[in-house]
């Protein structure tokens, strides 16, 4: 582009411009962008160079033919639902759009309602869009969107570790078992001794490790842990394996997986006539994910934030230096979520939130 | 695509192949690509073509030369935020990708924090991608977007009706008045009688819109509308805002334009010592999204929920429209929201959600 002409400066340039500059008719100019095989190769390079200088919006074949790199960058959007209140990925998107941006790289979404169709969504974008690179989520063992990717040949990044212990992935994540350890810490030091745990069924990897960090507390603190249960990460599932927990004894505080979880399990202890907050005759409650929900109910939901923008920008990084081919070499970084400290366990549930951070242990 | 190897049975097919099956060499197709005016017109339409045959993921280039529309629609995202309920524009997202993706298009994210921004990332998205059209969401009166899309000849579709009433363009909304009616009408029918509103300050138009819908159905049922007091869609703002409503008088029901502003107000009951609910002494609360949190919070949030999926399908269905230049003519549709009835204003708590539908008055 023209120093002469940028559009911050002026409005858009148009077809017609284009063709004024060139002496052609604006429909031949369109005719040539659109079929250029159909035009001399002279020609196309005159129009080519008159659309650069004159700032004029490039054209998909303009710009294809300009650029081996259209720094777009495909991520997973699931089905819509309005039943959680983990809705990480949505503020994880918002983060990820910002640091694309500022890389001068774009999102395409790609939507899919399960994993297979994941994958048949991936392949549908790169047939029909110039994508050039993914961010995948939610990573798991034997990640059959890895597999596929590295089979086409697609640069991508993932917001999840290799749970496999695969080092050739590049990953960012954040450390779940370090986080649940300071929300457990957090309780022992506000007097609670009788902790219990409320989390994922064992087939979920990140569920075991958030589990861990409760188990690495209590252990820190000597104490015993409290009874556990498992179940998906669902209200009304969250609420139903509290009574059960309350069944198997009097917690005096229930460590959750998930702000989903915990929400559930503020509902069950409100209809035992119990109460929710650090008094004595209280039981203390923690989250996951510090959701918007976290901040809006009473009392407001102690919970672990997950630095989604650091974790944005590490990834648009990683892809950046895949597409630039200047560091192809896999990284990793895990990161400490913090802890935010609200009603649900401590005093005052007014003192705005206190910020925790640590290095991993 | 022949139909000998389809992307779904097979495995990508590469570039080497492609090299074979024209018997060059797979750089050679590359640079052929990649710089089209470089190489004669013959070799390239014979590259195209095998590229067709073997169901090559058409790479930018080809897939420019050989089409006239990258069907990239962009959207808007704004920054991230994790302090409000009102999460619509997500879960409309997650609508609009799912209806994209059906009608063989794809949504590109356009990151802005404020308006002006928003006008120049669209601006940039035209200059740096294939975009070909756009949605719009949150119009207002005197929206430079609008004028700014028109002056550029670039075709979109709006989530939010023209307030200026310029027929010209093409919208679906949702009938926050109605809705909001429908909400009000809910609590008389309760037997609330001193009926406040908490809403939205009224440079709002949205705001107003929504706030008419109670003067409606107070005047319908012929009770004097209870107190009313305007704010940001803000939780503390609506804590604050609901404590001045309650020193105005003593309201049975408090109908909010949002459920950001129904927490804040369950908050402030709570703190009055007073009780939300369906009971005789009891403040019956309404909100406005039926967000994730409407869900989760105890009682349960009575709410109005947007027909995303259908406002989605519809929007897509425009911008297909006018891409295609089927049927350029604007198109207006104004869809009903569906009143979700939860603990806050009845008995039943665990009742599941029920529904009305009707056509607006």
């Amino acid at each position: 582009m023209s120093q002469g002409r940028s559009p911050r400066s002026h409005g858009a340039v148009t077809l017609a411009d284009v063709a004024r500059h060139v002496g052609l008719s604006a429909q031949s100019v369109s005719n040539a962008l659109n079929n250029s095989t159909r035009v001399a190769p002279a020609t196309l390079d005159t129009i080519l160079a008159a659309i650069e200088e004159l700032g004029y919006r490039p054209n998909r074949s303009a710009r294809a033919l300009r650029n081996q790199r259209s720094r777009l960058i495909g991520v997973k959007v699931e089905a819509s639902r309005d039943d959680r209140a983990a809705l990480l990925l949505d503020q994880f998107l918002h983060a990820l759009a910002e640091s694309a941006r500022a890389s001068g790289c774009h999102l395409i979404l790609c939507h899919a309602d399960h994993e297979a169709g994941e994958i048949e969504a991936y392949r549908e974008l790169l047939q029909t869009t110039a994508v050039d690179a993914f961010v995948l989520t939610s990573t798991h063992r034997n990640d059959a969107r890895v597999a596929a990717l590295r089979e086409w040949g697609v640069p991508f990044a993932a917001f999840g570790r290799s749970w496999d212990g695969d080092d050739a992935l590049s990953w960012v994540d954040v450390d779940g078992r370090e986080g649940v350890r300071l929300a457990t810490r957090h309780l022992v030091d506000q007097g609670r001794r009788r902790i219990a745990h409320l989390g994922w069924p064992d087939d979920s990897e990140v569920g075991r490790d958030r589990r861990q960090g409760w188990l690495d507390a209590c252990a820190g603190a000597g104490l015993r842990p409290g009874p556990a249960q498992q179940c998906i990460d669902d209200f009304e599932a969250g609420r139903a394996a509290t009574h059960l927990l309350l069944d198997a004894g009097a917690p005096d505080a229930v460590v959750c997986s998930s702000d989903t979880l915990a929400l559930g399990a503020l509902r069950a202890l409100t209809e035992r006539g119990g109460h929710v907050g650090p008094g004595a005759a209280d039981v203390a409650l923690t989250g996951f994910d510090n959701s918007p929900t976290a901040a809006l109910v009473t009392p407001g939901l102690t919970s672990l934030r997950q630095p989604v923008a650091e974790v944005a920008r590490e990834l648009i990084g990683m892809v950046d230096r895949l597409l630039s081919g200047t560091d192809p070499s896999p990284r990793h970084a895990l990161l400490i979520p913090e802890l935010v400290v609200r009603g649900s366990s401590t005093d005052d549930p007014t003192t705005p939130s206190q910020k925790t951070q640590e290095s991993p242990s």
